[in-house]
């Protein structure tokens, strides 16, 4: 599934326009990812955290040249599923135990 | 940030009522959760994908009385960050370098 397919759905759903619920869609992921890139959490019930893990600098040594190389540290997105969520997609798999 | 929160900051930029964020939110995230339960990845353009990952069925032994201890598949949801999340997350890191 698309975002695109996502906001028809949600559009259809919902009652508003789809170009409205692109625009809550969009809005709504660039919170998530100003707020990540602020190095803070983002908590949704129901859904899961999205998490901010910083990689540490490392030096890695060329053997051939005998020259150092640093690598940079990055931050890495990660979600934790939410318990809800987890419970959705084991349900079916229960239930066909 | 929890939902509360960014469904105000949705509704404040994207001039709907805040009730209409959190309906629109919650949606969004049922419908991704949907998707996921049917076994279906949900991609969104610079952001990222969630994906489902089911493990496997794993057969285990209990020593002390010998019996078999069935370990049941379950299904996992992964998220891969996207380019654009991945560029904004790394930008002031880069900056600060």
């Amino acid at each position: 599934m698309t975002k695109k397919e996502i906001a028809a759905k949600v559009a259809l759903r919902t009652g508003i326009t789809h170009k409205r619920a692109v625009a809550v869609i969009d809005q709504l992921l660039a919170e998530i990812k100003s707020s990540l890139a602020a190095g803070e959490k983002t908590e949704i019930r129901g859904f899961g955290v999205f998490k901010v893990r910083r990689t540490k600098r490392k030096v890695a040594r060329d053997l051939s040249t005998n020259t150092e190389i640093v690598i940079a540290p990055t931050r890495r997105v990660k979600f934790i599923p939410g318990k809800q969520m987890k419970e959705k997609l084991n349900r079916k798999l229960a239930a066909a135990e």
